[in-house]
């Protein structure tokens, strides 16, 4: 056996999983010590170390995987997850900026790539994404058209809220989460314009329409799935046998002719 | 061929949709452009020009459907749509509101009409509408019930909430999107009126119900439909199997006779 | 015929339906305009008068049913139901108080007793109930202990929020609402006392959870109903064909003998 | 019968299940009416007198269960749901804390396990919740890599909101439940942070997407159980008769060999 052989039998044994899991949420508790004052006052090096620490683990894994499956590493989506939420973690060290130090605690994220029953979670709910791409871009539609609108008819009056695309449709989700849509926004926004509300009530309308037909969308196709994989099983096997049944039934009567 | 049959010919091939497509995206960008002042203000003449190029070709595609179908043009419900939006985007030009300037992005709404997958999304959407016709009406009773019953309780006192049936529904529908219904309205309300919440309560509880059985209705109904669908044709094939050996079996029993 | 089942044939007659839902549309419009100060300063008499026009006319409706069916009137619940609020419309009359003349619109409500459509929605949301019954019980146990619970806890503090059960209990369904939960009240209340949090956060919890599995019940009960009714009409004339179809077989095989 | 059998006995006839109903129910009252400060001031040592009668008949109905079912007792969840819930009501005795106070009408829940039907409610409730054991992880990390972030983020600027992991958590919560996210919270952190809604709208898209997973998955689970519970029973006793007969028909038809 070859030593990247050896290597991919290794990184597969439950016992590394377990680790790395345990890393993970050793990791995750340092990040969240990190943000307490009090505790980087009296022990900021030796956290700032133990972090380092897990992140050249985490390096020295990927490298191994690498090692081991070649460029095969990259057809699993998992690993590029891997490899992104890694790399996001060396780049502050570099630069520095707080938005990127802010990014390592995404390093947690990868235990849904390790833990199997979270993975599975993860996988569904990106396999249910696709049906769903119609309304998305539906609801797309409808934001671009209402940020437009919203934008031509109220920007000069309200800037803040509706002076460009951007503010408009930062609104407008606003809106559809009904966050003060009425008190807030619509209420105002009618004191300047008494039929503003023609415009936010369809709007609201459509758009929770909308959002609850992804939900429908969504129950309907993991009950299906649930349904054919749980009803089938048993059905299957009835139909089989009553088949067999009467194939013998059919034999044994020509057999007499 | 005569030459209407060739434009309706034409008009149909795929590549003709795909141009259509592209040219209702890029006026949608065109009109994006528009509500940025900045854009405006240096490229606004050609901005102008390019929608009115954009708006000319969509004149000129639904003149030449005219010309292929004739009277047939009329019988599509999607062709009406696509001549009303455009219909609107022609009468600005005329006369000028703001908000008829506004409302040229609803071109955007093309989209549905022309993408097959869109309209069938739309398609759904409005042929749940009917099975819940019996639901919207009783909402409408409802709100109806609860705008006069607001108005003559409290429209005295609090004109600007409940001041006359208008206000109140619009009010009402804000109490039933749960938007600051409580510390923005029924909690001042209350200090003049005490048993209000004994009709605001009770309001949110009907109505809620009455949206939650909408949804329950949708749900069921597209299930429905899904699960007919998918499980019966594998069904009737086997229940047609089934059926045709027993009457081969029957009938080699008869024939033995 | 007696004249009293010729009154009972009366009352079915389509034509006689379609009057009073005819009456009560009417008499909706009327007591709309009456919110209106503007038309009752201008036609007020008018309006009071066509409003007691369609009273006494709901009042000889029933009169009339009485009449027709004497003690059976009161074994269906709809006719106590109409009984009920053409009473209060007749109350106001003579005592005068304003909340019960603004309780004269409910007469509106008459319209989910007549027409069949509507009947049936009602009917429908009716025989929900009992299902949830256990749900609405617990819903209920949950509120009163929360209601004591912050009554103790907070009374003290905020008398206007927590001071009396009743206020409590009017608080916990806002915060069920999640209307202004956190901003209007569980963080004033944390300034106070600062794990308040550990009262509330669990008390939403609860509930969403409760209501979720109101409304899952309410689904499933629904949908199976639904398939119930749909999908057995097919297969239990597939199974009666099979049946009958094995007992020939049976019969012929006998007969052979 | 030995006296423990018959304590046995008799705490399981319906009567004595009935008469601790009525307890707890009178219990509830007494304890609500604790609330009252005009009750308290005329009957306030008549009220504490009854509450301890109360407790004192709880304390013995537990001790009468243990005599009678030994270490049995503790099998059952239910039996130590009680024994918890009337050990917290009995410690305020000695320490006097008003929060151990307050929590004495927890002894309400306690018809929870009394009640067959509630008791099956929340068994219901309960079991449903293993299924939903890796959404509620996710939902765990989603929480804490986001109060990580924002507590980075977000925490020097403002100490109120974002000042440690715990206000992080809380407040990503109300943000969540969609509780005043925007203007409340968001519109002000992006006065400091003009980027914060990349970290606030995404968070909001993923938690509600996994809510409403979960309440998918909570809906498609007990959907299966309540179907394949009701269907089964009869298409099992139709199988079961197809099979039967087809075996008797190829015995008869092998008979006449």
């Amino acid at each position: 056996m070859s030593l990247r052989a050896k290597t991919a039998t290794f990184l597969e044994t439950p016992i590394v999983g377990t680790v790395i899991i345990g890393v993970i949420i050793f990791n995750a508790i340092i990040l969240g010590l990190e943000t307490s004052d009090a505790v980087m006052a009296q022990a900021g090096s030796l956290i700032r170390m133990l972090d380092a620490a897990c992140l050249a683990f985490f390096v020295a894994e990927i490298v191994a995987k690498l090692f081991a499956y070649g460029l095969r590493f990259f057809r699993n989506g998992w690993n590029i997850f891997d490899l992104v939420i890694v790399g996001i973690s060396l780049v502050p060290a570099s630069a520095g900026m707080s938005v990127l130090r802010a990014l390592r605690i995404l390093r947690v994220l990868r235990l849904l790539s390790v833990a199997p029953r979270l993975r599975r979670v993860v996988e569904g709910f990106v396999t249910a994404l696709p049906g769903m791409g119609s309304v998305f871009v539906l609801m797309a539609i409808i934001f671009y058209i209402g940020a437009v609108m919203a934008t031509k008819l109220f920007g000069d009056a309200f800037p803040e809220w509706f002076g460009s695309l951007g503010r408009s449709g930062y609104t407008l989700f606003q809106v559809m989460t009904l966050e003060s849509w009425s008190m807030g926004i619509v209420r105002p926004v009618m004191e300047a314009f008494p039929y503003a509300w023609a415009f936010f009530v369809p709007f609201i309308m459509v758009t929770t329409f909308a959002v609850v037909n992804l939900l429908v969308g969504l129950i309907v196709n993991s009950m299906q799935d649930a349904h054919a994989e749980e009803s089938n099983a048993a059905t299957d096997e009835y139909r089989s046998e009553i088949i067999a049944r009467l194939e013998a039934i059919e034999k044994a009567v020509k057999d007499r002719k």
